[in-house]
């Protein structure tokens, strides 16, 4: 089993061409939806009151558990308001309402206890390592970071990422943890936490994956020619990349680049539309037919 | 054979590292010296006497046709005077000397009137449609063009992209030239000016090329642990470009990706040490070398 840790967010995202409120976001559940089309997958947040059941029963028609989404009484969902430039590609917070994320105490069912493979998207570092604790004997922990995190509490991020077997994490965000450009040094210094292997997300640009012995493996992005909404691509990533990890069981460097390749999938196709819509819609047939363009796409 | 025309310079490049003073540069030198690893090729570019015969010496011990190269009497070298940021991305150019480039009508030895392909580099427009009217019936011209042309002479860019059957192009530049931020839109804008196809080039991320038959072909760039001076990375990949389909005679999507892949691995030498250095020293084998290695790297 696969347990996803993260936020379950209403969102507005504004972009030249949309507006889209309060709709369902958040780093869990992209990760969730991602990895819930590969692998058994349980997901852990904190929801408020104000969260429509609807959405709920959207991700768990999915076949994704949600036994471990707490709803705080009298909380409100977290919520993030952001814009996008025309570039689709530097977004403006607007309002970050933490609400019920704030003190969350995550505590997971019993039966995600068991969990082999464990997913720590962007959320408070302590909060990070907390949750840490209930699991018996993961595989395999895999972590984000953001910006917000890495500038007030670097030197958590540092002891969590330490505690983990690999990161995935965006190139900017990278090179403002380790104080340096070149991101397989970042990669190098990442690894010298505690990680056997560190993913640099690039975006359009795809991602490239760096393990402990040395082995590196670049990877385009899957080619879109519009997008409408990037947010959530990171986490649709990683899900993506751990689901395909969980579901051959295998964590040789082989498996790891093809989920590497499914990461990329999974967050191509998150782009696609506003929110988890797209995530939504598609099926393992879907993500299956997408690698194989992709392979083909890139061979030659 | 293959053409190439464009500048043979003396750059001064400094680093934060490193300052090398009036090194042999150019893309003419950094196109000829890749596409000569591959194909007959023969260089166009005008030089001062200032320019240090070994320079002209160690072009052709590589197999470069320097027949082309004109000295212009009492005229001094082309002279690009820039500097490197600590990220080796961001470049101020702190003199630009066109000195005999500036009038240059170009005219090409009797031998290269046949040949087959055809790069012209960055140079004036209105030179580079000026050159195309002296070959007799090229079988693939390709283009590439910057910043200062697209500023200063748009219609002249576009009118010289309509004569060719490819364009080679920097993102950021592609996005000036098209007003579009979309990289496969500037591709298609670019093709409806004339040419097959496009090459979108990505920095460290790489390269897509798009085909007026909806054909897209997106690679990482080769990846390095190190780059010493990012100058001519552009015109080596359009050289090994070239050079690959030269040396093919074939023009066809398969043959294209290939190319793409040599490009990618002559930008990557190019960027190992200043100037065309390390172009200079490698040999063939250097380059099939890396491009299985390059090959084996993106596989998964």
């Amino acid at each position: 089993m696969l347990t996803v840790f993260g936020t379950m967010a209403l969102d507005t995202t504004r972009t030249p061409f949309r507006v889209e409120e309060r709709i369902l976001g958040g780093a869990a559940t992209f990760a969730s939806l991602s990895a819930g089309m590969f692998a058994r997958t349980g997901m852990v947040a904190a929801i408020g009151e104000d969260m429509p059941l609807a959405n709920i029963e959207a991700v768990r028609s999915k076949g994704v558990d949600t036994k471990g989404i707490v709803t705080v009484r009298g909380g409100k969902c977290f919520h993030y308001d952001s814009e996008f430039d025309y570039n689709l590609s530097s977004r403006t917070t607007l309002k970050t309402e933490l609400n019920v994320i704030a003190d969350f105490d995550p505590v997971i069912p019993e039966e995600y206890v068991k969990s082999e493979y464990v997913y720590l998207a962007n959320n408070d570092p302590r909060q990070n390592m907390k949750i840490l604790r209930h699991f018996e004997k993961p595989k395999l922990v895999v972590c984000d970071t953001i910006e917000y995190w890495i500038q007030t509490a670097r030197d958590d991020v540092v002891k969590m990422i330490g505690k983990t077997d690999g990161v995935v994490i965006n190139d900017s965000e990278a090179r403002l943890l380790c104080n340096e450009v070149n991101i397989a040094k970042c990669a190098r210094q990442i690894m010298s936490f505690g990680p056997r292997f560190a993913i640099i997300k690039k975006g359009e640009h795809g991602a490239v994956l760096f393990t402990r012995e040395g082995e590196v493996f670049p990877a385009a992005a899957f080619f879109l020619d519009e997008i409408s909404d990037p947010t959530g691509a990171g986490d649709s990533f990683a899900g993506g990349f751990l689901g395909h990890i969980a579901r051959k069981d295998k964590i040789d460097f082989r498996t790891m680049k093809e989920a590497v390749i499914y990461g990329n999938v999974m967050g191509s196709f998150a782009v696609e539309d506003f929110g988890v819509r797209r995530l939504l819609a598609i099926t393992k047939d879907d993500v299956e037919e997408r690698y194989e363009k992709y392979r083909n796409l890139v061979q030659f």
